[in-house]
């Protein structure tokens, strides 16, 4: 008999996350699933690992036959102590999400979602991250099910290239236009801090800050795709070497 | 007058780390120095920011003409920081290191030096990381001096494209090969956490590992360069896209 397809999941919102659960729920019968997420929402963890503390996993519930791990540190320990010590074998596919909120433009580098994506990308494994354009707790992710089980069966086919993996980001609206294969969108966030003043008389900050899309009319991006209401698929890669860069540069060697 | 060039430093290994410090001694003349720095060891935040922790900043020292600043939040949060609330106008440089390590292949996701480089990279100012290949705390900078200070010259008179960023790692050798101008090689983390038991009876883990160069005969490599004794610099962008793909995955529209 063949083995059923290993799927692993992780998130940057925690395990708790509507999104995480509602993603096992539209995936669970297409192959074996784990859950490894942070045990509390570690937003904008990027792909930082914990490299002095202590790391712990807790076995949070068994639901029919996929077990829910929490690790107390970030989405890329999640991916990696799952890895070694919740796997049977190798997985077929790593997904990150649903997350609640956009990861596209240059939110991909911030994103803890697209963590675990490139962790996963970077063991040579498909791997993909779903998103929703909405950052409610109680987002309705039901309009991405057909969509979320048809990728992921092709994925489970067909694989992807090693060091290539997905950020499929899905837009906030009544109906879809369709989907767009896009890049990435050059964007910047601006006022991104708030001072407040602390009663014991210190200031401090939060991190807030509105975006901006720098090529508002440029429309191969994962941005406009949004914005028209396109489910966005941006294929991503691990390596960010500037190759066009390398022989322009060749008198740096001097 | 012209005005000097404006120089916004951070790092991963906190703001008392010698190799911040080295770096500032080696470029303090080439324009007016900032120092940003969080204020304890962040190493492998990779593009991380603090999405929910009020952030803080404290005016450690400041030597001569050179104010340091350190943050309790990540490598990211301190350029944010800086460039909202230190930096008298925006900064024509901002440089990550030098860190006690090398950032090269994948490294380059999970450093925090990176982070503070693709972080300047994405407000389009030029940016650059410095690393050596050597971990301990009071590892010699000395013979990075010339290099360094040419590099900075350099992309204070020249710029970089917009998008386009440096990582630039050094050797731990008696006497440099040359300098080469690189791409990032592909490579892998293994046997990365280590089971621990606690007294209290429970297991937890470090994270650890070993590296491997999954291409170990490409002459154009990061890796490759480090290990024949050569400076390496790669340049490195900020757009993650994997443009190749993108026509391959036109039938995902359908």
């Amino acid at each position: 008999m063949e083995k059923r397809p290993l799927i692993l999941i992780s998130n940057d919102d925690g395990y708790h996350a509507k999104g995480i659960n509602s993603l096992v729920d539209m995936v669970r019968d297409l192959g074996d699933v784990i859950v490894c997420a942070p045990e509390r929402a570690r937003s904008g963890f990027a792909c930082a690992f914990s490299a002095t503390a202590p790391l712990t996993l807790k076995l949070r519930r068994k639901m029919e036959e996929v077990e829910v791990w929490s690790c107390n540190g970030t989405p890329v320990d999640c991916v990696k102590m799952a890895l070694a010590e919740l796997c049977p074998r190798k997985p077929d596919l790593v997904i990150g999400g649903i997350n609640h909120g956009d990861n596209a433009s240059v939110n991909t580098h911030y994103s803890g979602t697209m963590g675990v994506t490139m962790e996963g990308c970077m063991k040579y494994i498909p791997s993909v991250a779903f998103s929703i354009c909405d950052y409610r707790d109680d987002a309705d992710f039901e309009p991405l099910r057909p969509y979320v089980r048809k990728m992921v069966q092709r994925m489970l086919n067909e694989g992807l290239p090693r060091g290539i993996c997905l950020n499929i980001n899905f837009p906030l609206v009544a109906e879809y236009q369709g989907i767009k294969v896009c890049r990435m969108a050059f964007g910047t966030w601006g006022n991104e801090v708030t001072r407040c003043h602390h009663p014991r008389g210190y200031d401090y900050w939060w991190m807030v800050g509105t975006y901006t899309n720098d090529e508002p009319d440029a429309e191969d991006t994962d941005n406009w795709a949004l914005q028209h209401g396109y489910i966005a698929i941006t294929p991503t890669q691990m390596d960010v070497t500037a190759h066009q860069m390398i022989e322009q540069m060749k008198d740096w060697e001097q």
